[in-house]
């Protein structure tokens, strides 16, 4: 049917036998697997920002408005928050597009954040995720009548989430190749490359990017989106970016800019005409509420029979669950000065945002003095993505088992180790070169481990790759 | 594109048109539009279980732990719950299929339910409401390389999401009439009439079943549903089933039987081998959380490689919430007796299955006295489903307007007397005849409110048609 398992999947199910072996008091070199193979925050042992969960809570159970010991924003927030949910409880439905009120709430941190560029509330869609957002404009991009088969250019690397989507959706993948030595930066003759080779094969509808870059840690700067926002422009292509990121930039001299307010400071054949959607959700780093699913687009110069069909798509997908819209009106509109909460929710911000910069430096520089390795700086995100060279026994014996090598790589690291990587196969093409994706936001003594572990394993295969072969055959 | 506005959207755009009027200062005959429409329970003025709210909220703020005035058990379940949650957190990912603890939770209360009947942990996928996993299964259904049109046997009437789904499934809906006359029972041989209309057109895939069934009302016994089994078994027919009403049969002498607990009484040659797919969800009526988001299906007797698909397929969709997965395994396994919450969380369940017992024989009596309206009485679930007989003068001016008749009655119920009630026509084929749907899970004073303006408009209506002509062309 067309439908393959991941490596991710794979390896997913793999970490999960060992952990079932450990539980059963099974001997192994570790004491429990390390997930750093995904953006999972709590997971790996970072803590929630504490506003956003007072206010749930109260939100949960209203009887917690009466308790003095919750404090008196949090209470108000609360009490704001269940005011806008149908019959004051979050276990209403909500309308499909999203409950007003948490849409203007995003419509104004928009507006703010690219400094007065305005932000309509109609232009503003909740979903459960930026993935169930992106779902629905591919449906929409696939869904014709006709014959031709409709392409996406893709980013190579890009995020492992989207080659399924695509494929789920029956669009094809017309990748372009991001620009390792320059950092991973977008490059525009690449483009017009990769656009050229696609012509013939499918009709190239959008054009994808990830800024700040999962998972290269990539951000772009100004010049750089004005090329895109250009390429696009002449290509009468559809921009998609995935700005899931903004929040957590900390590369020296690079700030985020989205690409709407570079959009609307440029000249008006552009910013009147380019159609732009934009993602985020509180699965941002700073937020980290993944398992509470919420996220949004905000869609820009899109010809009005699309909304029109947006909303009503969004009307099969039922609505985003309302636990999750009230975090999202928090993450954008956060506590202000004043308030009781406002410095303990900026001190866990930051501590987040420290912790993410801290471990990117030094993950970067502890692989570049491994042999065989070799990692480009992040600027921002969550992720690094190094390259790693292989022994030729072990890229041999991944041929053999038909595997990627990459796979066999994070396979016997997590055999040998217990530590969980990504494998770069999975996102997208490999042009025979191997990568490896490592989250970074982990508490850092939950680093130290991941480093001594993959560095101790790493130094051993390349000293000896045939020593680990007979586990794996 | 081949998507339609549903009368059901058109006519809450209208409602919340009205709204909008009265906030700005707009005189209206009433005070507020009164939503019957829908099972949105919350909305309507029902409360949430306190204990489900409890655990949740200390589940967000695990502070709560500490607090001495929560009650033990809810600490307690608490504990458990966060013990299940990567990282302790419900903001961590889980795994896509669910998390393993909450299907166990649901396969023992399956065994419980049905008996004995085993049920296994293997066989249950929890998804985000039973539509997302029915959307699932109808992915893989039409997920075709060859050019056959698939099809599923669907009631008519039936739940007014399937529809759209199946169309954006790319599936065609094969229609059967239940019976109004026998309380809208399913009829053996209007099952083969509608196969064998369909042969030629489509291949049938399946057949959906709605028991108890929404919007009729109906619980199937055994025999019946024997039959149906037979049935599915004969022609190979997969059977989805959805049993989210299950927890609200009040109907004299009915009571809930699962399918698959009949399926399972009855001889090797259907219990190993008919394919069923059974569906529920924390938006059942003694739960009524729709805002968080959660269901499950358990499948029996599926190929092992659809198994395999339905794994894979869900990994795209991403995770449940994590809260609404937290609330699911509250459903399935309830405070017991001799916990501090059980007397309260039983009084809560009584409350809402006498609420809906009463509101049921109420509303069907009130309509019966109408001229022009015939009612079933209901045996389960969440709505009435009258026929109403319409002046011919509404019949022509909804011709001249292009709209059904029902929808017209709907609007100018809504605009005269501010109820809003669903129109018939969005539960498939109307075969020219005009029927209402009415949620009756709302407090019975908001169901006075109701009744009052219905049948006010109701007979100002089959007494001067002619007079609200002038609003609606």
């Amino acid at each position: 049917m067309g439908i393959r398992v991941s490596p991710q999947s794979r390896l997913q199910c793999f970490a999960a036998h060992i952990t079932d072996q450990i539980r059963l008091g099974e001997q192994k070199p570790f004491k429990e697997v390390i997930d750093v193979s995904s953006g999972d925050f709590h997971r790996a042992g970072m803590k929630p920002i504490s506003f956003v969960r007072q206010v749930l809570a109260v939100c949960l159970y209203p009887e917690l408005l009466k308790d003095k010991h919750v404090a008196e924003d949090v209470r108000r927030r609360a009490q704001t928050l269940l005011g806008v949910c149908a019959g004051d409880s979050v276990g209403s439905y909500s309308a499909s597009a999203g409950i007003p009120h948490v849409r203007q709430s995003i419509a104004e941190f928009i507006a703010r954040r690219d400094a007065g560029v305005p932000s309509y509330v109609k232009d503003v869609f909740i979903s459960s995720g930026s993935q169930s957002a992106l779902k629905v404009i591919f449906h929409l991009m696939a869904d014709v009548e006709g014959k031709t088969q409709r392409g996406v250019l893709t980013p190579m690397p890009c995020p492992h989430t989207l080659p399924p989507l695509l494929d789920m959706s029956g669009l094809t993948l017309v990748p372009y190749q991001l620009k390792e030595d320059r950092g991973w930066a977008v490059d525009l003759d690449e483009l017009h490359r990769a656009l050229n080779s696609a012509r013939g094969r499918c009709e190239p509808m959008a054009i994808y990017i990830s800024n700040p870059g999962n998972p290269t840690g990539h951000v772009q700067d100004r010049k750089s989106i004005e090329e895109v926002i250009e390429f696009a422009a002449a290509e009468r292509l559809v921009l998609l970016v995935d700005e899931v990121y903004q929040d957590s930039v900390y590369g020296g001299d690079r700030e985020f800019i989205s690409y709407k307010k570079v959009l609307f400071e440029m000249d008006k054949s552009f910013s009147e005409t380019v159609e732009l959607v934009s993602f985020h959700s509180i699965s941002s780093p700073c937020m980290g509420e993944c398992g509470l699913r919420a996220g949004y687009m905000e869609l820009i110069n899109m010809d009005p029979e699309v909304m029109h069909f947006i909303d009503i798509l969004l009307d099969t997908y039922i609505s985003t669950p309302v636990t999750g819209q009230l975090a999202l009106d928090i993450m954008v509109n956060p506590p202000k000065p004043g308030d009781a909460s406002y410095d303990t929710y900026t001190q866990e911000v930051l501590l987040t945002r420290a912790t993410l910069s801290h471990n990117a430096r030094r993950v970067q520089e502890f692989l570049n003095d491994l042999p065989g390795m070799s990692c480009q700086p992040a600027m921002g995100g969550i992720y690094l993505y190094p390259h790693v060279h292989l022994p030729t026994e072990i890229t041999e014996q991944a041929e053999m088992l038909q595997m990627e090598a990459d796979v066999l790589y994070c396979q016997m690291l997590l055999e040998e180790e217990g530590v969980f990587v990504g494998a770069g196969c999975e996102h997208g093409e490999t042009t025979g070169q191997h990568r490896l994706r490592l989250c970074i936001l982990v508490p850092p003594n939950t680093l130290d481990g991941v480093l001594t572990r993959l560095g101790s394993f790493h130094l051993r295969l390349l000293d000896k790759p045939l020593l680990h072969r007979k586990n794996h055959t």
